[in-house]
């Protein structure tokens, strides 16, 4: 919402500047050459650009009119471009791009540093509005997915981490299943005032975002989408007199297209397969391109701040470009007058753009360029229209946008791929409808829904939740049949070629997703062999000497260590040595002992009330400070510490005999960070714990750098 | 669809008999009294009873006309739920009732005897045909989803076991994990074809039936419900001519209401909270009193088949009685001229039933009674028609289908919740709106919808799928956020009462469900504590004599049991007496073994070209036979087995201090049936086992009842 007010805003200050040169003008000896400028400058009101004809009307070249017109498009552009980029790349260089990714990889259990801080919430805001304003071909869908999330992340921890402002009633949300399932809703909040879309909001945190679902989570999430489509319905009342700017357009169903009766039979089959193969084509070749330009991207955006400003703003540049030279080429077309509709139009969003033409003409490539991404989705959408889109038109606009989003999505600021996709899709939906001629009963309009449809779901390998997102977006519930098709036609061409979109961002940014399904090979290799080929386990006694904990702590970069009991006698069983696994103590908890001096001067074990006393949870809950700002003297380093009340005394474990596949499942299905070995052998000194696992050991890639033989084995088969 | 083209087949035989005796009377001496009597026979011409007018016109009696149109009525009624009642009492005991809760235990890992055989499917079909055209107050929605769940699992294990009829290519699907996953999308196939609904099936599936979710599902689920609704697309088309009866009627929408624009303000926030707030209380009360229900007729359901048929056939009759005698309660109401929809109508599913009233007039209540249950929701449904129905009219069938409602459901015929629930709640939100009178803008027939949405989530506490539901049940998107309050509204007020009727359910047929939340009191009791009060655990060696596996398979009624190698040498650790933990072997199994009398003279390990030779999996998956059918001779008895090719070498395990809660997290999470204890203490002597936990060790009750003070001490907290 935020983007499109803040849209207007620049084309509202390009309108007074235009008054503002207008009154220079008021010269009566030009009179006779401003009339068709004059008129001009009304055809092309709708734009920035067009402005520029009243304020240089006394030059008699209607060149330069233009130049002076694309400096000031461009100009604008790029300002709001350097806006958004010096944000993005100085204050919170996580903001940049859709967030979503890292949302994801955070809800499987990875946490990326400053991912859902206030400055990267408020430069996102900010960032955002200023790039859609630039008119770059991106979204605010993905940016509006990661405000939720931020927002939500803040609430959870009780405000942000380094303004010192927090709220201590809300800490009790401050644990790790209560912060994702916050994320979560806020995520799917995010979805849903981007499309508003409460269920697709629902649907999508479901089958994209989370990774661990419980029924609860169904209508927790589903409450906060209800909450954000009750708080947009508010505002889009208050808004019906039409005061904020494009916000309310619409109502609540964006794209409207429930004024076309869908008529189909049989012989759509072929089209609508069609649309569906195509569109999995296409979002495989998308992700395929994409993924090489974020591989070129990420080595010029590795040299410098300076670097990834000026990739924006030659983004930026080109697209001014494209925007402005392209309608150029396309042809004046008359209006059809059976129309309703008025034509030409010329305020913002119409659907027949007058540009350069004389009356009773529009230009349907200005009709889709000269506008907000939004409005020219809402264009190529239209309905009961056959006529209005020339093929070259089309496929000018077609080829543009596959462009522009290939190379705009990689850049330094807030963007969101679904618009882009969203924008692809409809292009080529519509051309195929044409191309289709009288051949198929199936409005134009819908063909743009179901090539934009496809493409997403070839691109981004979603199913229901796109069904639903574009059910809410387009209000047309005859049309879910052959959407649920075209979906899963093309989410299964796509998903034969590679990975979806995402997945592959999330390799690129090297964040160790683990994914639901175990490789086939992992069934052959056991926990014990893995455990094996790591350096050997560090274990702690359950009273340990100071001087060993801070060793351990300093020399190794483990973040848990198995605590182990010796000589203890156990109920059953021989009396003599027997050793006994307590538990598992976390790295932060020692850091906090060692912090706290929580020392015992001689090796014993505290009483219960020593531990009731001493201990301060809340203290304890903070997971900050390192080793290294730890001082221990040296009288201190001879001293014990009880290790007994800080360990988890109920850790996961597997037997070493468990295969890596079962332990696979049960480290992400219970959504664990470590996982006990324990040996399958009873004997007298056999150590109670072979080994510690990690996300980073049950990853195929590392798994298969240490067993070589597999990964030959692996190729051999894939061959 | 079957159950509505079986009405329909009845009602036209009962139109046949009408011609047939219309032959006999075509007397011109009672010409003149035959006149008023015609008359009322056109206007009944849409009910059985309607049709006794004719037959019997020569009597003069009006009144002995009505009883025996009852007769008539109450008849045919009786038959027919005669004819579903006996084959579910005699063929398929399970397919009574929905088959929900079922379909949700097998999915939670509880499989119920002969729930999805090739009898239970096709008692299910005909015995659901003849209950709906019975006029019982049920629906044909539960059967569909088990219908639905059957197919499923026929096909998945490639055939009906007792037939005799496989597919053997089929049998690829044939473990666990497969069948879990095709039953899954038979349910919400079966949701889809009840309310023509494909993504509220996939939701339904999710929401309420499924236990463990994979993203495939999804889009499995997803596939499977589309091809649903393309063949439903098909068959309209096909039935497009009229042909089909019922079937095709609304096309893919049911219930449309989408020509009512949907206008409100805030002041509507006020019934729209009263809405959820009365559906979440009658719904919570009527799972009360269900529940209440249900206990007294499993007293009646348990004395014998008579009972059985005998409590169905007066259910039936109670119903025909108060179908039929309750419209004259009615006054007639004189057709509102200004609606284009004809009144008074005598079609078959018209909205303004003419009944006994004069031309003109129409009788409200009829309209709702004298129809299928799928066309009175319709009719309370209907939009833009304010004073259709009076407050007295829709009291009465309120409370009529309340006691309908709670009486219906456990008699021994296929029935379904939704359409019962949906009948209540329309009529009280109608009554509702009636009762704001001008104090709402939102039209009474989205009251209706809204007080159904109510009632269901406060009966079965869903919340998405149902918002899903009827959204594509009513196709109006802009609903949506009302609906979502209302149904959140209704799920917390019914939550803070009891819980969900499935839920119900399942606890009153014993069903050992096992709930995803652990109690809070299972973190203080570990898995340890629960073993100890379970009898010891009961141990095979690696290689053992047969005559006690023989022992052990007669004396205990376990599934499985650890394998346990002693006196081997581990790699680490002192030499002497090491045990090994090698694995489970399931009762299954060893039945096999001892039925294909895979013996070795001598106590060895086979090898591995042994087994490769020996071994038929296909055989050893077949989990038929018990010990009792096997014979083993006094020789064989002191031969060896060799267990280890037998054993799973891979269960999972958790350490004896593992609390309770988070070893049932385990075990849901990862789907088990056993889960291994083993010591936290490593010495010799100590057993490498301590014990195995099961299902029915999990339950809450069970650990209650073998730990009172935890019992006790809860209770107290709950006070």
């Amino acid at each position: 919402m935020e983007e499109e007010d803040s849209r207007q805003l620049a084309e509202t200050n390009a309108g007074n500047s235009m008054f503002a040169g207008g009154e220079e003008e008021r010269d009566p000896e030009s009179n006779s050459l401003r009339q068709p400028l004059l008129k001009r400058n009304r055809t092309l009101s709708s734009n920035p650009l067009a402005i520029i004809g009243a304020k240089v009307s006394h030059i008699e070249s209607l060149d330069y009119e233009y130049y002076a017109g694309f400096a000031y498009f461009a100009g604008i552009n790029l300002l709001l471009t350097a806006f958004a980029s010096v944000l993005c790349v100085c204050f919170a260089p996580t903001a940049a791009g859709p967030g979503i990714p890292e949302i994801k990889a955070y809800l499987n259990g990875i946490d990326t540093p400053n991912m859902f801080g206030a400055t990267t919430l408020i430069v996102k805001i900010f960032g955002s509005i200023g790039a859609v304003a630039a008119g770059l071909d991106l979204g605010k869908e993905g940016p509006l997915v990661h405000i939720g999330s931020c927002i939500a992340s803040l609430l959870g921890q009780g405000g942000p981490d380094n303004y010192r402002l927090k709220w201590r009633w809300l800490r009790y949300f401050n644990n790790d299943r209560d912060r994702r399932d916050i994320i979560t809703c806020g995520a799917s909040s995010g979805v849903c005032a981007a499309f508003r879309s409460p269920v697709g909001g629902v649907l999508f945190a479901l089958e994209e975002v989370a990774t661990w679902w419980r029924s609860a989570l169904l209508w927790r999430t589903f409450f906060s989408t209800a909450v954000v489509v009750v708080i947009l319905r508010g505002f889009i009342e208050i808004c019906n007199s039409g005061k904020c700017g494009l916000f309310g357009r619409g109502g609540l169903i964006m794209f409207d297209v429930s004024d076309v009766v869908v008529t189909y039979h049989l012989m759509d089959v072929i089209p609508i397969t069609l649309i569906g193969i195509i569109g999995g084509l296409l979002g495989s070749l998308y992700n395929h391109v994409l993924h090489k330009v974020l591989i070129v991207y990420n080595l010029i955006n590795q040299k410098g701040r300076i670097h990834k400003l000026l990739l924006s703003l030659s983004v930026s540049l080109f697209t001014s470009v494209c925007l402005f030279g392209l309608p150029f080429l396309a042809k004046c077309q008359p209006c059809d007058p059976s129309l309703s509709e008025p034509c030409p139009t010329n305020s913002r969003s119409g659907n027949f753009k007058q540009f350069t033409c004389p009356d009773g003409h529009y230009n349907d490539l200005a009709t889709l360029l000269f506008t907000t991404n939004d409005d020219a989705v809402r264009n190529i959408f239209s309905s009961n229209t056959p006529r209005e889109f020339q093929p070259v038109s089309l496929l000018i606009f077609f080829a543009l946008y596959c462009i522009l989003g290939l190379i705009t999505f990689g850049i330094a600021v807030p963007s969101g791929l679904f618009l882009p996709i969203i924008l692809m899709g409809s292009a080529y939906g519509r051309l195929l409808g044409l191309a289709m001629g009288s051949h198929t009963k199936i409005d134009q309009g819908l063909y743009a829904v179901l090539g934009a449809a496809s493409l997403m779901a070839g691109s981004m390998r979603m199913t229901v939740s796109l069904c639903v997102i574009f059910l809410e977006l387009t209000n047309n519930l005859l049309l879910l049949p052959i959407t649920m098709i075209v979906l899963l036609i093309a989410k299964t061409v796509g998903d034969s070629f590679n990975p979806s979109i995402y997945e592959i961002i999330l390799e690129l940014k090297g964040l160790p997703f683990l994914d639901a399904h175990p490789e086939p090979w992992m069934r052959n290799l056991t926990v014990g062999e893995l455990v094996d080929a790591k350096s050997p386990v560090v274990t702690l006694c359950g009273v340990e000497k100071v001087s060993r904990i801070v060793d351990v702590l300093k020399n190794t970069t483990h973040n848990a260590f198995p605590v182990v009991d010796e000589g203890v006698v156990p109920p059953v069983g021989q009396a003599s040595g027997a050793t006994e696994l307590h538990g598992l103590i976390l790295r932060a908890h020692l850091v906090q002992v060692l912090k706290k001096k929580w020392f015992l001067p001689e090796k014993r074990r505290t009483e219960e009330w020593e531990v009731r006393e001493k201990f301060d949870w809340v203290e304890l809950a903070e997971r900050e400070g390192t080793i290294e700002e730890v001082f221990v003297s040296r009288d201190e380093m001879e001293m014990y510490v009880d290790l007994h009340p800080l360990t988890n005394t109920t850790p996961y474990t597997v037997m070493e005999s468990m295969s890596v596949a079962k332990a696979l499942v049960l480290f992400r299905q219970v959504g664990l960070r470590h996982l006990l070995v324990v040996p399958k052998y009873e004997a007298a000194g056999v150590p109670p714990v072979v080994g510690v696992l990690t996300r980073q050991d049950l990853r195929p890639y590392n798994i298969l750098t240490a067993f070589p033989h597999l990964a030959k084995k692996n190729r051999e088969k894939g061959h």
